[in-house]
């Protein structure tokens, strides 16, 4: 089917990283040459995506000067059109944050992380980018006697206050988004769900400034449903960016293509991103698998917009189906939307109920059908 | 060694439905008799405990009459000087609350539930307790189509609004603690983890009446650290309540003795407790194992316990070993309670650092020669 | 489309256990009234089901009296043409079993065990069963010094020795599939995956008249792909009987309906089954969710049958399109069927080899576009 | 304690590939210098290990040149004495295994796995190895489409059973051991546990040959318990050699000291090895923390052989003590050595029994308090 072609419109974006990943792991070397990130850009432009992002790191991989590199990525950015919603730092691969950046052990480090994030903001703000993740990868531990977690909250805190009075203080339209991860590459991480990251940033001098960047696969590696934490993070106001793929279970981090996961999962997380009121870009985090050749790459690319239009229209087809809508008043799913309390109760006022536990005990929600039908939409059996 | 003999001066308390369960599971039938709750207080007392909890419906195990199984779990209390630090409300056995009590889909449902919280916040208020847990073990899901997550937060939010107003209003001197758990018997539950209970409650109406009881094998259920959780509870002042037991991994939920899980885990913990500021109980919420018997059941409850005091008196060597000390400030941990920018200095200032990235690469934290020490404090060879 | 309708011929069938499940879980009681073994024959029937299954104990549900409830089955069995292709035992709701059947520490419940699997044999006999499933759910432990698991699989080993002679002395036409499990309702339970319970019955006397039952849940509960465990069983010729259901990763078991879990994956599970030589039942072993009423429970069964039938009917276009064939050639995959050595070499021979292995590694396998390609089957976009 | 320093009789060995690891990993480059295989032997020596093992590349660290490589190596081995156990080979890293060595789909690699094999078993021949390990991490799939599961089984059998006769034809004194693993670095390994490896060798022209070298962290990885799963080995007689590590549930592959994970767990493993039968060198397979400096790879290599002995010498002891004697009694744990069936019955003959199921159920196994005196052994507060 034609339709699933993407268009800037749909606001598709990609890492520098994903598509450019050699794909080396831990235990293989690379099966794939640097990617110029020049020839990312004009890929994915061609492709239909909306925008690309970067860690500072990655401008560099085929071309050593920044400066030069800073300037062809412009050009290429200007030559297609594609913009640059977000950027981010890499805090992790270089040996100096084997134990951290704004969380290090090391005083010194901490103050080298802090100075390597305010390059690439202005380079951010420079390239219009409105959202900064960051990821704390290396912040955490193997050990708990290596440790104090209370310190290094305090010291991330530190840290993303500094950051966001520089922001402010430079006048950037910038915030930032928290990307939480339970593991790997160390054996804990601090701020592993979106929960700990929701709660981490409320306590920060400028709440306003930070949200969450939620990546589908890190909730997945610890057995949580990202529907219901992408949904968290929308009712908190904090869902400032997405990280779109595909991960089997708690293992490493697989970044497989979005849908390439579990599928009726990123189903209901589409329909939540449709309907949920979610305006930023749709993120592709994922790496192409390093079986893949350098053509596979850019099929593998196609693939995660493809994935999201076609989920994107079965979503559509699902809300607008009749039976599916009796089905959700059957199920009393709208109900919930109802407050508990009339708007002149108290609590005190509910002794008055009558309210038959045991025949409500019996009544069925028939959530088996719904989830059925949905599946059905999802299927193309309908 | 007769050291470890615990005195309601280490304040240990126990559920009576830890010590009352009857080994029923998903594939097999009760294993024991029920337990009269006035035996348990006066065995958990004669064991050296220092407090009992209960959920509203435990008290009605042996005892039918509402009343008279007050009365009666009141003398009890008298006779033996137990305390009842905590209550809590089983929204979760009855069918009715099949779908969730605050957040069910049937309105009427969400009613009930308020209703049966209320009367037993009464019995906690006469009773002194000074905690109430809210464990929403039915608030969840099991397909993505059958609820609103973002409705069910809000339900949730209104519920614990007005629970906390009716609180206020009567005077109680109660807080809540909400206990966070990714799933079971839910397929998901909302608020999976102590991440998610932190950041829920930032925006309720009362936040300062409101706080998490983390459970150390929920938290592994999910396979996270819960050393790294309760110490992220703690830096936000929230950690109101703690329910000790021990878990192997992310499957059931096996609510086993405490140290009879993850041991070096339960260590660290210990030493969390113990020396991170926190005052409360030390609350066991454990099921003594479906193939013991009448007798087994307070062996186990002793065992929690014991291994509560031996890991305590572990941790107190651990700190007081010259050699950890050195090796701690080798490993830069004290280090990390400095802040990264002296008090004058921001981020511009950071420009003047000379800092060697590559030579801090190079330098070893040995945290593994901690780590090893450590384990040989727990495991008695030093 | 009214083309997903089940009919006897397509081997569908379900556990008694199954459509009468109580719903009573480890945090609820039951939400729903026992269900008539007579009413789930005829009302399986209805929905185009084959067969019925059943543990000794599912035929007492509403008839204390074995013989009445076993003429009552028979009856239903005669009016309505169901089959039943499979019986097994109950070695686990009752608290003698609290140690195990066949692998108690207790002599005496180990033969309790044996004389109660026996009766059932010649009831299953009698039924004209053909297999005969042994699911040792209770054959495990919580600690490790509690079971001596050498001397636990040389005991199990004796109780199987002993069945399949008692099988063959009465020349009963019935062969035994073992059905693994990692965990639940024990810590851990013996014969965890597919591949342990493959080892374990090439020690049996009679090997040949032993081989699986594997449960799609069961090896996700672990974390492993049931399509691999699958076909390893298949390979081994060893694949006796299956259950079919979902699972959302490793946690509690929850049965899900067949395709409500990781849809992905069920969708290759039945392509293996329809074209991997599998010749037996299509067994459903689902617990029909404790929200739903009576009537639902009928829905669930009939989506269990629907859902296998739509995967069945993708799987068939998947490998009829030809797209799809030339990338599974591109992928190499029909490869994999040819010896690495020609019939006459050795190892010797393949110095002779002149292989780039350089330009080998650069080769791409596509594999991302064979799975896109097959997601767009399962999706119904092709 | 002075007392935990190995000597060779301890048969500890370690791979070259575990004090040599330079710390990069999926997020991050190497932390360490490339380190002299002829280092690592003396180093190990000194440390008091029996053994080295590698794989054929491991030699290259710091020599390319392979002959020279193998010549320092064998001096090193001379000048100290120590052993070589278990030789292997790589099959990973090369971007040319990217799908797999011995289940390619490409013919042509799997012929160059095969050569590769034969070359590096020729050398561990000639140094005396008696055991050559074949860790398949690359054989499996990402997506179920990519990879016929029993065409690979059929071709993983077809390479085997040619290294098989290879090894007669030759006469070497060496035998195979089968490392399995459920994933990392492939979504899904082929032999995914150590029970499908049992059973897959079952099927091997010359299963004699055939064990299982089970790693503690691998089994770990998919939340099963390594106890019992190297319990299952010596049952069928069948492990030939083990990893020793440690790993803190399903993530990615941590090869933490062993010890350092799952403490009690490790206590009760050294308690099979040392009572249970086995023989084979204690290998440690575990990675130094990318956090820690040259020195520190030494003493991480040093507390791997002090945690063995420590644990045990807590074995012996609880072995020794009387009350444990007296509850593993109670328990009835010696009692599951006894035959189910007394020599001369059948299972007709146990209609006799006059057993009291319900008295049965009732009595208690106090597996509580036999687990509670194990920890304490392992604390060491007994």
């Amino acid at each position: 089917m034609s339709a699933f072609v993407p268009v800037p419109g749909d606001r598709f974006s990609f890492g520098l990283w994903t598509v450019g990943w050699q794909a080396s792991d831990p235990f293989g070397s690379a099966t794939r040459a640097p990617l110029d990130p020049v020839e990312s850009v004009h890929r994915l432009a061609e492709l239909g995506a909306y925008g690309v992002t970067f860690h500072d790191d990655d401008l560099l991989a085929t071309e050593q000067d920044r400066d030069k590199a800073v300037a062809r990525f412009r050009t290429a950015l200007a030559e297609t059109g594609l913009k640059v919603p977000m950027a981010t730092t890499n805090l992790f691969t270089h040996p100096v944050f084997k134990d951290g950046g704004f969380t290090s052990n090391d005083r010194g480090v901490r103050r080298f992380a802090l100075r390597k994030v305010r390059r690439n903001l202005d380079l951010a703000a420079e390239l219009g980018a409105k959202i900064y993740v960051l990821w704390g990868g290396r912040e955490g531990s193997e050990s708990d006697a290596a440790k104090d977690v209370r310190a290094a909250l305090e010291r991330y805190k530190e840290a993303l206050d500094i950051l966001a009075d520089y922001v402010v203080s430079r006048g950037y339209d910038i915030r930032f988004a928290l990307e939480p991860k339970p593991n790997e590459p160390r054996g804990d991480i601090l701020l592993p769900t979106i929960g700990h990251a929701l709660a981490f940033l409320s306590r920060l001098a400028r709440p306003e400034r930070f949200g969450v960047n939620p990546e589908v696969g890190h909730e997945q590696m610890a057995g949580l449903n990202p529907v219901h934490g992408v949904a968290q993070a929308l009712w908190h106001g904090k869902l400032f960016h997405i990280d779109l793929n595909g991960q089997r279970g708690p293992k490493f981090d697989q970044d497989l293509i979005f849908g390439h996961g579990d599928l009726a999962n990123a189903f209901f997380l589409v329909d939540l991103l449709e309907h949920g009121g979610y305006e930023g870009p749709r993120h592709f985090d994922y790496k192409p698998a390093r079986t893949e050749d350098a053509a596979d790459v850019w099929a593998s690319a196609a693939a995660n917009m493809r994935m999201y239009l076609i989920l994107k229209a079965k979503s559509q087809a699902f809300r607008e189906d009749r039976e599916v809508a009796e089905l959700l008043e059957a199920a009393r799913v709208p109900a919930l939307g109802v407050p508990t309390l009339d708007p002149d109760e108290s609590l005190d006022d509910l002794d008055s109920d009558s309210f038959d536990a045991e025949a409500a005990g019996e009544r069925g929600y028939h959530f088996t059908r719904l989830n059925q039908l949905a599946l059905e939409h999802l299927l193309g059996v309908r």
